[in-house]
């Protein structure tokens, strides 16, 4: 048997005892004759803590010092579990995101791997070792510094590695039991994925599902990685995001995968655009050259009487005054009527590769919608993907009737308790 | 003006109030023209809030992944206090004990330094930078593997980094003003030393003395790095620990340095041991091999009758159930009566140059003790040291007594907190 790399979040190692309970599973896997690489993640609130600490000395810490304080949480969860391996008389090593070759860009915060050089990680599971690896950090190429991978980071160290040592699968354990057709907090009778490719995963991911996010399942993607989400709590298979279906999986892909939905999202409409070239470039150059990420953005034919249009995009709520104040200064050079800004909406997207083969997918979409008087705001396309903007407090009706239209409900409910997955 | 080593303890970064007025006093260095490198411990009871957790996890944990787990906490705090520093409007880098350049060897838990290689350390004061360190922390030359440095290493780590910058001094700042001529918790009148010699300081510190360790005060002496140990909560000059005095300093040492105590010892006593050659080697390399480090013996010429003698030593009390197993399993090859063992004892040493040249020293001292109605079980000495075990409860009364004897007491009471000086 091959190479196995586990990452734990960290829910999972979040007290001494959660350390114990994870060291068993890890030692299973090992005991099951594979070699075991795991990630782990600072313990429960470790980086809560630490950023307040930060704010008390700082308004604004510097990103380098900022970075070499948070790798602090990791190394504590890793020695930690290191320690509860070896009392369970297996050999166990533990190694900074440095020690493992985790190499970066500079950027403090949001590092991107460059490179990953394993052979320290290569070489004590060779002799015999489970290696633990710290989340999250990397070491910068240049300087040498100490940096941090952002959001998700932990989830893509362990992908990374899994690329660079060649493993059999990448278990990300978290804990819920796997991705969901739907947030069962709001859906009661969403079931869970057995097998999702990593395109739907993808779009499901940048749709507001937040099990898995999607710089970790574009990595996997590219390296063809298969990824093993699943509960540290429970011994339950979870979902298998992957190219092909594993073992006794489906071998057909389901015509709809799930529905996502987010409401961390505001829309902003510019009013009364001129209708001629370069006025949305402007725009958009505005936005960009304030580091803002937009996602959904729709433009409709302009009325020929007035030759003005109306440009809406949705950005996340933290960005929102940043872009009104950015698209202010542009006001007299793009000539626009006015600015709206609304931030009680919600994003409800239906994602899966058999849309494109299925006629009638959008037709069902929006008469599911129309049935629970769910208004629609907007609506963006991709091939496997369908998006609309409903009011905020549309969203929790509009996820369960468009889940019960596409048959995606289970037979009985169940109960799930669902988190976040730590970094 | 030259380059300044300071070391900060954990008492003196506890919390975020305590960082933030370490950095003015950091700063305040570097404004008055010097190239200024920082060592600091962890914050406060990090370190044995992080101990607590691995015994939650592991009865023993393994060296490498509990050194692996103590440095966190001074990557917290060198993290922190370069904020703090860069808040002030200053530019500071952290770096961990690898980054530094201290090479240890690969004895985890008390790794001894092998060399320090402080070319990143350079370059970043060069740049204008206020360079941080983590102390207490290395990585070993062979299996570049985290290494703590043990008890005291905080300090060791400043020293080591002075003598490789070749500082003009080392400034320990701790939360006391100095060293004083006997503990001031229990001698009120105990005066703070504007200068001592490392041969006394040494002495001192063998003695009982919990202001500089031993260790680090010998690094200074090989490389011959003047100490200012000083408060980092009051501005007052503190402690010159050097070779000759610095400055306004008295050129003329004082006889008597000082009276250290310590009670943290018990005595052995291995009875009726036959008077013939290899007796005692048999002994003492038995505590040897048990890995126990002993401090006085005391053999008195034999009884002529019996031909048999008493071989005293006094050891950490931490060590004594080891001591005392080790010899039983000797007592046939040895032939001895029998053992005792007496943890109810207290050390008291006078120290000073001075004494080699001043006859009459042993003889008030004795008498200060008889005088207060001590009564003295063991006597050792050296060339500027005269020590002698007592009963435990007579020690407050002892060192009160000597102090005054020698007329080390000041005119007035000092008020002063006096406390540990964490690693």
């Amino acid at each position: 048997m091959g190479l196995v790399v586990q990452k734990y979040g960290g829910s999972s190692v979040a007290d001494a005892e959660g350390i114990k309970r994870v060291a068993k599973r890890i030692v299973e896997a090992k005991k099951n004759g594979h070699q075991v690489v795991v990630v782990v993640s600072a313990m429960g609130d470790t980086t809560d803590e630490l950023i307040d600490l930060a704010e008390q000395v700082s308004p604004m810490p510097a990103g380098r010092e900022f970075d070499m304080l948070l790798t602090a949480g990791e190394r504590i969860s890793m020695a930690l579990l290191a320690m509860a391996i070896k009392n369970l008389g297996h050999e166990a090593q533990s190694f900074t995101g440095s020690q493992a070759g985790v190499i970066t860009d500079a950027v403090h915060g949001k590092a991107r791997i460059i490179d990953v050089t394993p052979g320290r990680i290569q070489q004590s599971v060779d002799s015999g070792n489970i290696a633990i690896v710290a989340g999250f950090q990397g070491v910068s190429q240049d300087s040498k510094d100490i940096t941090t991978l952002g959001r998700g980071g932990s989830d893509t160290t362990a992908v990374a590695l899994a690329a660079a040592l060649n493993a059999e699968v990448c278990e990300i354990y978290t804990d819920v039991d796997g991705v969901f057709t739907a947030d069962p907090r709001v859906v009661k009778k969403a079931r869970k994925i057995d097998w999702i490719s990593f395109e739907d995963m993808l779009e499901l991911a940048s749709s507001g599902s937040k099990v898995l996010l999607h710089r970790c399942v574009e990595y996997a993607r590219r390296y063809n990685i298969p990824i093993h989400v699943r509960s540290s709590f429970s011994g339950l298979q979870g979902t298998w995001v992957s190219n092909e279906p594993q073992g006794d999986q489906p071998m057909e892909q389901a015509i709809i995968s799930g529905v996502a939905h987010d409401t961390s999202e505001a829309k902003v409409t510019v009013v009364g655009v001129p209708d001629k070239p370069g006025e949305a470039a402007t725009i958009f150059r505005a936005i960009a050259d304030a580091e803002i990420n937009i996602d959904m953005v729709v433009q409709n034919v302009s009325a020929a009487s007035t030759g003005l249009t109306d440009i809406s995009f949705t950005l996340p709520k933290t960005e929102g005054r940043k872009a009104v104040e950015a698209l202010e200064r542009t006001k007299e050079r793009v000539g626009f009527d006015s600015l709206r800004y609304d931030d009680q909406i919600a994003k409800i997207s239906l994602v899966g590769a058999g849309m494109k083969t299925n006629p009638g997918v959008t037709a069902t979409f929006f008469e599911a919608l129309s049935n629970a008087g769910v208004n629609i705001e907007l609506i963006s396309t991709s091939e496997i993907r369908i998006s609309v903007v409903t009011r905020a407090d549309d969203v929790n009706e509009a996820v369960r009737a468009v889940h019960s239209a596409f048959g995606l409900d289970s037979e009985n409910d169940e109960a799930v308790v669902y988190g976040g997955t730590g970094r």
